[in-house]
Parts: structure tokens; C-alpha cells; sequence
């Protein structure tokens, strides 16, 4: 557990769910347990998929995946024991005095994007599609599902627990749904560009899985163009909040411009 | 999910949860979404711990192994989402008016019991001690984790959604501390005496894996002993709630007696 959570990344998903919380007037400390529980149901996903079984990795976050260091069993019990911490941790925070409805309700919207509607849902689809032809709606569905759903988690997590209101949940909703796909068609991108040195995993697995992304459906061009449509789009949907905003807006450009 | 989910099993975590409500002055009702959670919690463990690279089972509640019928790939993300599934039903389950703090703590016991301090610990002890000498202490410690948490969760968490007051609770976990190592304390003596038929599982696999059992480390006799002994415990534990305990104290008792 302590190996793959503790083995780097960018911290995208809790950074997040800080920053909603903040961007609707609430504080950072509000979101400290979700933003940790995030972090640990994405690394669980990761330890799972890396396995023989699934993706079959050797290489995460520029280290030995799980399974190479501490074999099967315990990497499928490591990833097990992460996703219950993060519902565990998310009960029993005792935190600032975030309301406990609030609480409840923050888990809700985790429990739903981790399962069968978002990340799992999304894996399944994802070994489904391997090696057929997939639509470019059907391509956009998998991808709300198996990334967007968690980070959407994030954002709309963390600002129900800052305290927002119904205008702002809706912006965030907004920001959430363009900046989750924007992170996977950027993800495709380099998966297409860069190499395993920069990215810290294997790099051109997608293609050699005959899997469908963003880059074989669309092309590079064009999937560059998506992402800076969806950043303006996100940029645009949380314009409103100004200065309490900021946070948001700048995590969007990341997301975006980054290069791993 | 559903395969694994509804391929039968007796159910005695949910009666658990259900009874342990009723038993506290509480409805059954209250409990009803603890004792679908646990059941999935439970399930999710079978199709994980069945899995090649754990104690690679063909055989479960009498039917082909979750990964037998739909591959590893998918039997993980059975498991996962029904782990998933657990929490976010929980989260979200409206039902009677029961009160989001006792929700949240029942939550909480859940997510406790079935995390490294529980389930899972015991599990990865189960899997170190194999092969090895084990004390009595030991086979104890790793027993009342491995299966004593959750059956503990069911009747600690049902009694809090029940509105328990603080004496309650008491005998309440005097109760699940006792039928909980009485459960595998019969597990062990029914795989070491029962054939695979009656089991619905394979039979005699412990002592084929060189695991610690309570029959390997007290013999049959001494098992049956003890587990009489903690049946007394149990009912002994609950006789003050009268007529409303009726209900804990025959699944106790079928919980020792049981031949399956």
C-alpha cells in the first residue's frame, strides 16, 4: 500500500478536490480526508490494472509496478485494502466540522464514480474494446467513465464539502466533465509522443494493444485541438468564481500542457 | 456480481445485521442496507481470495469459481466493484428515516472490519502463516480478523443503525466477539470432516495448503469444545435483551450447529 501510494505522481485528483473546495468559499482542510481517498482509490486502480490478469505492467510511476516487487496476491490484497481505506477514512475523519450530511453525501459521489457506472465500468469497457473498431461516441463514453468519473468525483466531492451552493456545483460539474476528458485525450497524446523515461510507465502500449484512443480515432492534430477546446471550455465554466477560481483555472492549464 | 452474489450461501452476515437491530428495540428495516453491504463485502473476499494467484479455487457455494466462468480479469473487477458497491449503497440507501450520524458510524465499523485491522489483515497473516508453525495465540489473533471483523461489523453496525444506546452495544460486541470465532472455529471442523458436496467448497484443503486450523492446533474434540463454549458465551451475553434477542440466539445456535 505504502510502495504504490507513496511512489510519486502528480497528485492531479486530490489537488482537485483542495481547490473546489476552496473555489466555492470553503477551506482546503474541509477536503483533506476526500483528496486522500481519491488518491487511494485511483492508486488502487492503477496496482489492479497493472496486473498480469489485466494490463499486465512492469513499469508505474518510473518504478516496479506492484506485483513485480510483492507479487500477485499481495498486490491484488494491497489494491483491495486501499479502495476500503479510502471509504474507511472518509467515515471516520473527524476533521474540521464538516457537516456530517455533507460527508455522507461527498462519499456518495465517490462510491458512485469508483463503481460499475465510472472507473470499473470504464475498465470493463475498456477490455471489451480491445483490438475492434470502436466509434468515436462509444471512444468518448468509455473515457467519461473509466478517467472522467473520478475526477469529476474529485471536483464535485470537494465542493460539497466546502459548503457550495447549487449555481456553483453546477459550474463545477461543468469544469469537471471537460476537464476529465481533456485529461485522457492528453493521456492518449503521450502515450502516442513521449517515451517511458518521461512518462514513468510504458509508453505506445495503447497502440500495441490495438486499443482505442483519442490519437487512433482522431489523429494527433485533432486530439490536441479537443484538449485546448476542452480547457477553454472548462476555463469558461468556472470564470465566474474570479479570484477564488484561480486555483481551478490553473490545475486545468496543467492538466492540459503537461508532458507525463 | 450477481453470479457470485447470488449463487446462495447462508446468509448470516445480513441476518446478523438484521437481527442485531430488532434486538436493540430497532427495525429490521434500519439494517436493511448494512446487511446487503456486508453480504457484498463478503462475496468480494470469496472472489478474490479464490483467485490463481491466492488459494486457487474451483469450487464455490457449490458452483465453478467467479474466475472459472468469466476469466481473472473480470473476477477482479467483480470483486472490486462489489467492494465498491458496498460503500456507495451505504452512502446513498434513503430508506426509513434513520439518522446520517448513525449511518455514517455504521459506515465507518464496515469500512473498519474489512480493512488491513480486519478482513484483509487476516487474510495476508492467513497467507503468511501457510507452511509455517503457528501458536494458539496466533491462530486466534488471525482468525478473529479473517472472519470474526466482518461478523462483528454486521452485529455492532446493525445495532447502531438499530439506535443501540451505549449498554446495548456492549453485549452486543460481547456477543460478536464470541459467535464470530465460534463461526470459524466450526469452519475448520467442517472442512476437516465434511466432503465437498456438503460443503458446497472444496473440502480438506486446509491441511492440504499446511494451514493452521483450530483442528490442526486442538485436535477435532478440543475445536468442538470450544465452540460449544463460545455459543454459552454469546448466549449468555444477550440474555438480558429477553424476548428481543430471541433471533441472535438461534443464529448462534445455528452458527455452531450448522453442518455446512
Amino acid at each position: 500500500m505504502r510502495y504504490s501510494l507513496f511512489a510519486g505522481g502528480k497528485r492531479v485528483r486530490p489537488l482537485l478536490a483542495l481547490a473546489a473546495a476552496e473555489a466555492v468559499g470553503g477551506s482546503v482542510e474541509d477536503a483533506v480526508p476526500l483528496a486522500c481517498a481519491v488518491e487511494m482509490v485511483h492508486t488502487y486502480s492503477l496496482i489492479h490494472d497493472d496486473l498480469p490478469a489485466m494490463d499486465n505492467d512492469d513499469l508505474r510511476r518510473g518504478k516496479p509496478t506492484c506485483h513485480k516487487v510483492f507479487g500477485e496476491a499481495m498486490a491484488i490484497l494491497a489494491g483491495d485494502a486501499l479502495l476500503t481505506r479510502a471509504f474507511h477514512l472518509m467515515a471516520e475523519a473527524p476533521g474540521p466540522a464538516v457537516d456530517v450530511a455533507r460527508r455522507l453525501e461527498a462519499l456518495r459521489i465517490l462510491g458512485e464514480a469508483a463503481g460499475t457506472g465510472g472507473l470499473i465500468g470504464g475498465q470493463v469497457e475498456d477490455l471489451e474494446s480491445e483490438g475492434r473498431p470502436v466509434t468515436a461516441a462509444a471512444l468518448e463514453r468509455l473515457h467519461r467513465a473509466k478517467t472522467g468519473a473520478l475526477l469529476g468525483a474529485c471536483v464535485r466531492g470537494g465542493a460539497v464539502l466546502g459548503g457550495a451552493g447549487d449555481e456553483d456545483l453546477r459550474r463545477l460539474a461543468r469544469y469537471a466533465g471537460a476537464i476529465g476528458l481533456a485529461f485522457q485525450v492528453v493521456d492518449d497524446v503521450l502515450d502516442a509522443t513521449e517515451d517511458a523515461a518521461q512518462l514513468g510507465k510504458t509508453a505506445g502500449k495503447d497502440r500495441a494493444a490495438g486499443k482505442a484512443t483519442y490519437v487512433s480515432v482522431h489523429g494527433i492534430e485533432s486530439a490536441r485541438g479537443l484538449a485546448r477546446g476542452l480547457l477553454a471550455e472548462a476555463l469558461e465554466a468556472v470564470a465566474a468564481l474570479g479570484e477564488r477560481g484561480l486555483l481551478l483555472r490553473e490545475l486545468a492549464a496543467q492538466i492540459v500542457e503537461r508532458r507525463r
